[in-house]
């Protein structure tokens, strides 16, 4: 039962196969977080700092909690989700309800240390978490509570990006009932702002000795959004919704295009070299320049792009129909043309499994159930890139693994107290 | 022609209206950034850390860059938009084409003291430009590029959420058609990345003074966060995209459903506790106990409320068919089911006038055509909330507004040499 030394940190150290110095520090190597948070944001924000070099305690009940089973998962019953949404932190399972359990997760949260005290939760209604609570326990505590609602009420991505109206204006034009997105969009935001808000506070508290406790509610996150892209303005000028406008890109010209080989394109003319090199690489520039002629449009101007978008995609759609994929590559990218291929998940997986994409790495899960062999996990390593290199993605989370490491290290506990928290259940 | 004395940064201080001691301050007061970047992500970046107290100094080509009258625009000519990512920074607007220019912006970026030489931007192929002529001149800059492509090769969000997949699964169900998001996410995460990325990085240079190049890509940002849901994990398993499944939640039970007076809600069961509460506003558990007899299946289990997705939503739907708005909601929350209702973007703009969303603001745009008058942008302020209280958005910019300002304080430039910027059309 004596606690394992810690291990190496090889998981989380920048890889010789980047191209970089293996012996590059992260950024954050030293410091401490503890995460107390379930599906994506709160995890997603752990996740960043983890692989930026923070050390990352994930506390779980004992058994996991409401996401440690979610969808999609292994054919060996571990989560994909869960899996790559908390790799490269440690692992401790607690038992939540107990007392004793509580205590220990409180001193955790608050054990002194300038790289310690750091916390991210998403929990609500507990007082023995309550933020005046913690930091009765320790003043300079850097403590980022994730909600749904400001108020403390519960939402979810789905909710809130229904509730800020992204659905009534995605999906085909003239359709009337709303399409959600399928990304937690909203979720992911507020997961790497997780991230931005603790280290502002570490920022401060380095300078001040203050700490902070620092609310983010994923409601707030989703009317930020909309607002500073400018929709609600327009809204409210318009008086309503903008119409749907289908793969169309609003006040611009970018759309979708099918090939002869039933693939399609999704190709963009935001500027006016944009727009002119769309034309060299379809051949349309007289027919352009003769339009805006006959309708006394200047098609440079993007907003002009715009109106006319069903008649210029009408102009383009044979020169896309009438080529193979690779062809209408090869004569897009000479142009440079701005596009990229509409690609199904698999194919995104396969061309990983063909080197194509250093971002992505895989985790080997552990065999879940019983006689059943590991699987495997396509996964990501950070998408900032550190002085050229990609870092390495964390190693596979198994829940609990370092419950003891971790209690031992931090709160010094002994072989005989862990042994007699294991014995009452609490561990 | 002299330099005016530095505005007073109310426009960032925490105001008196949001419950907080307008003498706070904020966690990343006098950190100096400059940011080269247009459209969505890197201004997202600089947003993130003006609104935490950075003092950002956005700089523009003069007349403003691609994205200054970016839609939507406000009935003056102004860009809702731009306005908005671009509150609360110092606008320098300089020829970036002209030699003397080029130097002026290098000047900024490299500028010394332990609270500058932090770079945002999205500039590609520009020699003047490239990190190592930039850290030759100040070796511990701190310069954060986000790209297209990893390769430096342009991307945007549209083209690359077609490329790993997303329009592929979103939409109704027996749809083969792509469905784009309208929402541009993968910029959004991007952008708060940025300062992820940057505050780590600053971390790094307080403690050991070293600098760094961090790269990011909007390609990459995809990637990652469709791998770290699990999504490619399962697109491989399953040898193909998961089916469409309209407004459902995938791997759990959520879905939308219309109400008497043709509103819409979105009602979520994610955990046991959702499910059974569902059940007990809409009266329906009985039922569900038959079911679950009859089908074997036991609807505890998020998995098996996912595989009868029709089935509950079916028995469900005439208990909303049969309510108005309110009665629904009214019930709904009594029994504590998580749910929220679809909104048009003009109700939420209309809730805002009504003083719902305190994380909404307003900007009061300026005439930026002659004869129109000034004209009003809804914007937000950060959803980041700091010890119980929102900060301020951020003034309005005006492109070039602090052009002689910032020249005079960072570089030391005198009113004549301003003067003589002026004359040459380098400012």
């Amino acid at each position: 039962m004596a606690p394992g030394r810690r291990p190496s940190p090889a998981g989380l150290a920048v890889g010789l196969n980047t191209g970089m110095d293996s012996t590059s520090r992260l950024p954050l190597a030293g410091l401490q977080v503890v995460e107390c948070a379930s599906y994506v944001a709160g995890p997603t924000g752990g996740l960043t700092l983890a692989q930026l070099g923070a050390e990352v305690v994930r506390i779980d009940p004992v058994g996991g909690g409401n996401d440690y089973r979610r969808w999609p998962l292994a054919p060996n019953g571990e989560s994909h989700y869960w899996s790559s949404l908390n790799k490269g932190k440690r692992s401790v399972a607690i038992d939540l309800r107990s007392p004793e359990g509580q205590d220990l997760v409180v001193a955790l949260i608050t054990a002194p240390g300038p790289d310690r005290g750091l916390l991210i939760d998403n929990v609500v209604g507990r007082s023995w978490l309550a933020h005046d609570a913690l930091a009765a326990r320790r003043p300079d505590l850097i403590h980022l509570r994730v909600q749904g609602h400001p108020d403390g009420r519960p939402a979810v991505d789905y909710t809130v990006n229904a509730s800020v109206g992204v659905p009534q204006i995605t999906g085909p034009e003239g359709s009337n009932v709303p399409v959600n997105h399928v990304l937690p969009a909203w979720d992911l935001i507020t997961g790497v702002s997780v991230a931005a808000g603790l280290l502002a506070a570490l920022h401060d508290r380095d300078r001040t000795g203050q700490g902070a406790f620092i609310e983010l509610a994923l409601a707030d996150v989703a009317l930020a959004g909309v607002s500073n892209l400018g929709w609600l303005s327009e809204a409210e000028q318009r008086g309503g919704d903008r119409p749907r406008h289908g793969n169309h890109l609003y006040g611009s010209f970018a759309s979708d295009f099918g090939l002869r080989d039933g693939r399609r394109v999704m190709v963009v003319a935001l500027t006016v070299g944009q727009w002119k090199a769309l034309q060299t690489a379809t051949g349309t520039t007289k027919v352009f320049e003769a339009l805006e002629a006959a309708f006394g449009a200047d098609l440079r101007d993007e907003e002009e792009r715009y109106r006319h978008r069903e008649t210029i995609a009408a102009i383009l759609r044979p020169w896309f129909a009438g080529r193979d994929f690779d062809q209408a590559a090869g004569e897009l990218d000479r142009a440079r043309v701005l596009w990229g291929p509409y690609q199904g998940m698999a194919e995104v997986a396969a061309a990983h499994r063909a080197g194509a994409h250093p971002v992505l790495a895989d985790l080997e899960l552990g065999d879940a159930s019983p006689g059943r062999p590991p699987a495997g996990s396509i996964t990501a390593r950070s998408p900032l890139r550190w002085n050229g290199g990609y870092g390495e993605p964390g190693q596979t989370p198994v829940l609990g693994r370092e419950t003891d490491q971790v209690l031992a290290e931090v709160l010094g506990l002994s072989p005989a107290e862990l042994a007699g928290l294991h014995d009452r259940g609490v561990i």
